[in-house]
C-alpha cells in the first residue's frame, strides 16, 4: 500500500489538470443543445479509463451514453468480492451565467480550490475514484477485490436509462455493494458515512386563463390572472408553522428516533454560521426540527422557478395568458414517489378555482434511501474514513437525493455506501461550484484503503 | 365637404399602403436596443406630415423625438378655435414571437383586417386624422379650425418626455380641447365618446433570500424559498370576494352613480360571448359589479410577470436565490398613484416575512381622468360620431389609461375628447394585434366631420 499512496501523493499536480480537462466538457444533461457534449465527455472518460489500465467503454442508451470500466479480472478470483463505483458525468445547467466570478467551463485555481460547474458534482468525487484504482495499477499493486466504474450521464435529470441499464445487466453488474461519492461532509475534520438520502417527486404546475396575454386595462380586473391564481394556490401549501397541509402527504414518513437526532446533534452546527453561509436574513423551515433535521429528514414542497408574462426590462400592461410553477418535493424514507404525487395533485385540483385551466406534468421521481450503519461493509468504510482523513467520522442523513441508490437495491440486491466530498459551500446546483483540492486528494486516499478494508 | 369625403373614399388603398410603411416600423419603446428603430419611425412620420402639407418635426427629447405637425395657420385667423391631436408612434413590445400568426412587423391583411403590432395602437387610428386633414389640404378645402398634431414616442413607457415638454411649449400648444383616438368601441355600430380612463400605478416587488440558488436537496428545508415567499405575499391581497384587502387602497373612490351604471347597461354585453372571446373557462372579478364595471371602473391589483428561479427546459433542483412580480395596479378617479403605492408598500412591507429581503421599484403612475360628457364639444363628437358612422354613438368608460391626459388638463387647461376607433378584439398589447380597415375609413371621416362640428 505504500507505492500505492506514495503514487498519488506525488501525482496531485498532474491529477489537478485531468480534472481540469474534465470539467471542461459542457455536460449539462437538462439542455438538448449539450447532446453533442454529453457524447465528447464519455468518450473522453473511455480514453482516461483506458490509460489507467481500466477495460472501458461507452455504452449507447436512449439517453445518454453509460461509460463502464473493470478492473482486469484474474481468472482464479472466483471468490474475490466486487463493488461497483457509481459517478455521474452530467452537470446542472450553468445558469445565471453573470453571477459566475470566472466562466463555468473554464476551470479555474483559487487558493486550495478548483472553480467550475461539475467540479464537486460529481465530476471532481468520481475522478478520485479512478486516481486510487490508477493508483494501484501503475504500481502494480494488487487489488483485493474486482471493481466496475458505472459512470452515467443522466443523473442530474433523473437517471432515466440507467434501471433499465442495470436490469440489462444484471449478471454482469452483480455486486456486494456499491459505492458512491456523490454526498457532502461537514468539514476536512468530519469525514461521514451518510445512512439515509431523501427522494424526490418533480412536477410542474401550469395555469391556464385567456388564450392570449390581454390588455391590462380593457380587460383587466374581469378575468382571473393566472400569476395571481398560480400564487394563491401555492400560498395554500404550507401552514403558518412551515408544515405541509396537503393531505395524506406525511402518510407513511418514519419519525426521526432519538438515536438519530442524537447522532444528528453530534455534526458541528453554528446557526449564525450558517445564517451567514447562506446569506439570508433570518432562517426558516418546519417547526419542532433543527435545520440539520429540516434539510435533511423532512419531506418538503420547493418552487424551483416561476413563468407567467412579461420577463423584459421596463414593464409590460398585460394580464398573461398562462402561469408556471416547477416544482420538487424533497422525500424521506416511507413515501413513496408516485403517490405523493398523486396526493399533491388531488389537493391542487380541489384548490384550483374554475376561472383556469390547470396542468399537471409529472417530472422525475425516487424513494428516499437508508442503510443500517452497523453492516460489516459500513464498518469499514467508517475505518477507511479515519485512516485517510485522520480524524473520526460522523454519521449523516443528506438532503439531496440520489434516485438510483434504491434501484440498485432493487435490481442488484446491492446496499450503498455513501461516501461524499463535497463541502457545504462547494455550491452545487449554484453558480461558482467549486472542488477542494485536499479533499480532492484525501478523497483518492479513501478509495485506496477502503478496497482494503472491505476486502477484509 | 363632398370633395373631402370623396377624396377620402377614392384613395383608401393608398391610405392602407401608407399604413403598412408605418407599422413595418419596430418603434418598440420599453426595449432598449430599438432606440434608432424609435428615431427612423418619427423621421418617416415627419416626411410623411409635410408630404400632405403640414409644417413639421421631429423635436428631440431627453427620450424619443415627439413629432409635431401642424396646419397652415392664416394671418387673420387670430379668433379661430385650436385642438391638438395627440397620438403616439411607439408600440408594446411583441413577445411572445410565436404566437403571431405573421410576424409582428410584417403588416398583413386578412379580411377586413391589417395584423401588425401598432396597427390598431395607436399607428392606424392617429393616421386616419392625419389622412382626414391630407383630404382637406389636398382638396383646397379650408379647415375651420387650426390643428397641431402631437405624435409621441413614449406612451407605452409612461410618457417621460411629454408633461416637460407640454410645460416648455406652453403658449405653442396651448388648446381649445385635445382630440384622441386611443380607446375602444364596442363595435362599428356601437360609435363612442369615452368619458372617463382609468390611471395605472407601476411597481415591481423583488424578494431575495439566500446569496445565491441553492441545491433543495442540501438546504431546502431549512430556508425559506423567495419564489413561495411572493406566492404567500401576492395571496394575502385579494378577499374571496375579489376585494382588494390592501388598507386605504381604495380611499378616495368616486362610486359608480345610477346614471352612469345605466349608461353602461346600454353597451351591448354577452357574458358567453365574452368568456369565449377571452378564451377563459370562467369570468371573474370583484363581486358586485358587471364585468364591463370592473374592467373600466374599478380599481385592480394585477400581476403583469412572475421570474424566480429556473426558467428553461426540464427541472433544475434549486433553492432561487430571488423572485419578482412585475405588479400594474389600474386606478379610477379619486386615486392618486404616489399615494396608492404607498398603501400598497405598507400592506406589503407589513406581510413580508424576515426571511428575505423586499425591494420596490416604483415605475410610471397616471392618474385616471373624468369629463362631462355634457359640455358642447363632447356634444360635438357625439354629433360627428353618429354622421360617420351611421349610428347613434354610446358613451363609455374605459379601462385603460392614457396617461397624459391629465397632463393636457393640468398643464394646458384642456379637456380631451376620446373617440376612440379600436375593436375589442383588435389584441392590443397581445399577439396578432390587428386594426379593421373599415373602422380606419369609418375613423377618418370622423375627423374631417369634428372639425366642422368643434368649429361650430
Amino acid at each position: 500500500m505504500d507505492s500505492v499512496l506514495k503514487y498519488l501523493s506525488s501525482n496531485q499536480s498532474r491529477f489537478v489538470d485531468e480534472l481540469c480537462t474534465y470539467v471542461r466538457f459542457r455536460s449539462v444533461s437538462a439542455q438538448p443543445q449539450h447532446r453533442p457534449d454529453m457524447q465528447s465527455c464519455a468518450d473522453w472518460l473511455v480514453k482516461h479509463c483506458r490509460d489507467i489500465g481500466l477495460q472501458a467503454e461507452a455504452r449507447p442508451t436512449d439517453g445518454n451514453p453509460i461509460v463502464i470500466a473493470k478492473t482486469p479480472r484474474k481468472k482464479s478470483s472466483a471468490k474475490r468480492r466486487h463493488f461497483m463505483v457509481y459517478g455521474h458525468y452530467d452537470v446542472q445547467p450553468p445558469e445565471p451565467f453573470d453571477l459566475w466570478k470566472t466562466p463555468p467551463f473554464q476551470p479555474t485555481i483559487r487558493g486550495r480550490s478548483l472553480f467550475a460547474r461539475g467540479a464537486s458534482d460529481n465530476k471532481g468525487q468520481n475522478l478520485a475514484h479512478l486516481k486510487a484504482v490508477e493508483a494501484y495499477l501503475k504500481t502494480g499493486t494488487a487489488l483485493p477485490c474486482d471493481l466496475t466504474f458505472v459512470i452515467e450521464g443522466e443523473e442530474e435529470v433523473g437517471s432515466k436509462s440507467l434501471a433499465g441499464f442495470l436490469q440489462k445487466h444484471r449478471a454482469e453488474l452483480a455486486c456486494d455493494a456499491v459505492v458512491i461519492s456523490d454526498t457532502g461532509i461537514p468539514s476536512q475534520k468530519n469525514p461521514a458515512l451518510t445512512y439515509a438520502l431523501r427522494g424526490i417527486a418533480a412536477f410542474e404546475i401550469i395555469l391556464r386563463g385567456p388564450s392570449r396575454d390581454l390588455h391590462s386595462g380593457i380587460f383587466g380586473g374581469s378575468v382571473e390572472n393566472p400569476a395571481m391564481a398560480l400564487s394563491r394556490l401555492l400560498a395554500k401549501v404550507h401552514d403558518a408553522k412551515g408544515r405541509i397541509v396537503i393531505p395524506h402527504f406525511y402518510d407513511g414518513v418514519v419519525p426521526l428516533t432519538k438515536y438519530e437526532r442524537k447522532q444528528m446533534g453530534r455534526v458541528p452546527f453554528n446557526r449564525n454560521a450558517y445564517r451567514k453561509f447562506l446569506g439570508v436574513p433570518e432562517l426558516h423551515g418546519e417547526r419542532g426540527f433543527t435545520p440539520d433535521e429540516q434539510r435533511s429528514a423532512r419531506p418538503t414542497f420547493e418552487i424551483n422557478g416561476l413563468t407567467s408574462g412579461y420577463q423584459g426590462d421596463g414593464s409590460k400592461t398585460i394580464v398573461p395568458s398562462w402561469a408556471r410553477a416547477k416544482i420538487t418535493s424533497r422525500l424521506v424514507p416511507g413515501q413513496q414517489p408516485a403517490k405523493v404525487i398523486k396526493h399533491i395533485q388531488a389537493f391542487l385540483k380541489k384548490n384550483c378555482p374554475d376561472t383556469v385551466e390547470m396542468e399537471i406534468k409529472s417530472g422525475h421521481g425516487a424513494e428516499a434511501y437508508m442503510v443500517s450503519p452497523t453492516s460489516d461493509d459500513a464498518q469499514a468504510a467508517l475505518r477507511a474514513l479515519k485512516k485517510a482523513f485522520g480524524h473520526e467520522p460522523v454519521l449523516l442523513r443528506e438532503g439531496g437525493s440520489i434516485p438510483i441508490v434504491n434501484q440498485f437495491k432493487k435490481i442488484l440486491g446491492a446496499d450503498t455506501l455513501l461516501l461524499g466530498l463535497a463541502l457545504p459551500d462547494d455550491n452545487a446546483h449554484s453558480p461558482n461550484e467549486k472542488f477542494d483540492l485536499d479533499i480532492f486528494a484525501h478523497g483518492q486516499k479513501l478509495s485506496a484503503l477502503l478496497w482494503q478494508e472491505l476486502a477484509g
